[in-house]
């Protein structure tokens, strides 16, 4: 451990556990700044048979992030060398990438020092078969948007992201679509959502409440170039249910279909074929 | 580490900084929940001259945000007993005491296995010297509120706290004022938010905005003893900068005059009269 990272103003005695820890033998990571107030920002990524998608998108959005909560001096070369070290070194062809970067570690003050060295954790896993959902479909459920009002940054604050597909599981659903106060959709917990009818596209439109999600730009994309009119408007939980079809996009699994919301069969309860041509051509953009 | 922890699904590879670690290296902390979703719950008590104060209320409002986010199998007794314990062995007379619990340790996923086991950490800090707060006033600024809807659980997901403060900060002002969308104040970023005016002391209802604060209950009882009508009702900002005393309330120092309200002096720019009377009050039950 580097003794600086404290300061002058560290803690006399700490605990984890049932252990009492003396300070000096604490290590920086029970400090770090991502535990104490989410303060840090992330990114998943995947590859698709050994080439990692969209490396670029995601690096210009973490960009973004780090900007947002002003965590500075972060070298996005030196970003991208890790992940292509990391994701070199697992030797994995469908890998999930996920990273964070913490403004990190010091003893709890919301108030940080200018000098303060950023965190940097990277994780590659091998991704689980998703054919069952993208032949079959999933169910969702809505859930109120508790989240904050700067969903535009991807932060490390996704406790009402996960309390919300903790309903959804509760309810025997893959993922939760939530619904703000003014009874409109704005994503799901973790994934943009959208509708197709009378062969257009709609979801809602890129505002403070919203993820720039990438899987969405290619989504829209993708929509596009199959002859898809493209809303971006935000719909109701009432609408969505009404619709043709529904899917969610996410890196991890791209475009997935939806084929009961909130109870309701979407459709005749089946992937819709619009979302599987979608799928087929979002694919495309992998390869 | 135990490596049950990763269960089956654990990560191929992880990074820390710029250093690949084996996942059967890699120490659980790492792979905390509270790091990844901030998804755990804390306190922040303190001592006067060798003395917990209020304890028991404490680790009651703890259980109430454990059981909100679905922390179950927490034994409140045996937390007891460790900070009891911390308190002891770092012999700090006016004493700082975090702790928190996050869901435990797990490769990331929303959903949680549920016999995950909770995580417990707790720092003991001696407190600063807070004379010159107290005897001079603070200047605050005010912030947009983006929190999340659930600021009666007192979770880790504390990012937009550490952004108004920074604002704060950067305007020479020790705390941030949080206002909501209807122009209404909520409270401090890291405290309770009061205005006395014509004998009366006005504060924002506990409603799911607010932090149930255990000091903002504390300086309520100590208004009524020194006579003070109470009115739980929101303030605009511009009817706090013409209140004739404003302060905040917090754990680690109690009454904190507030003498400056966005660039606006409050009365002559001194601490209040009933704000001294309520401190002296407040502390009347510390002992």
């Amino acid at each position: 451990m580097e003794v600086n990272v404290f300061g002058s103003d560290f803690m006399q005695v700490a605990m984890i556990q049932d252990k009492i820890v003396p300070a000096e033998q604490l290590e920086p990571v029970y400090l770090d700044r991502g535990i104490y107030f989410g303060d840090g920002v992330y990114e998943v990524l995947r590859s698709y048979n050994g080439k990692i998608f969209a490396l670029e998108e995601h690096l210009q959005r973490f960009v973004h992030s780090l900007a947002a909560i002003e965590i500075t001096r972060v070298d996005i070369d030196q970003i991208r060398s890790r992940i292509r070290m990391a994701f070199d070194a697992a030797h994995i062809s469908n890998a999930k990438i996920y990273f964070h970067i913490t403004r990190g570690s010091a003893p709890r003050d919301h108030n940080w020092d200018a000098d303060l060295k950023p965190n940097f954790f990277l994780t590659v896993t091998e991704l689980a078969d998703d054919t069952e959902a993208k032949t079959k479909g999933i169910v969702v459920s809505t859930h109120p948007d508790w989240r904050w009002k700067r969903c535009d940054i991807k932060s490390l604050n996704l406790l009402p992201n996960v309390l919300a597909h903790a309903d959804a599981a509760g309810k025997g659903c893959a993922e939760a679509i939530l619904v703000d106060e003014a009874d409109l959709i704005t994503e799901g917990a973790g994934s943009a959502f959208f509708a197709i009818s009378a062969q257009a596209l709609q979801t809602a439109p890129l505002t403070a409440n919203i993820l720039p999600s990438i899987t969405r730009k290619f989504a829209i994309e993708a929509g596009k170039n199959i002859g898809l009119e493209i809303v971006e408007k935000s719909l109701t939980p009432q609408q969505a249910s009404c619709a043709d079809e529904l899917f969610i996009a996410v890196t991890t699994k791209d475009i997935v279909p939806v084929v009961e919301f909130d109870g309701e069969l979407i459709g005749d309860g089946k992937p819709g074929k619009y979302t599987k041509l979608l799928g087929r051509e979002f694919r495309s953009f992998t390869v």
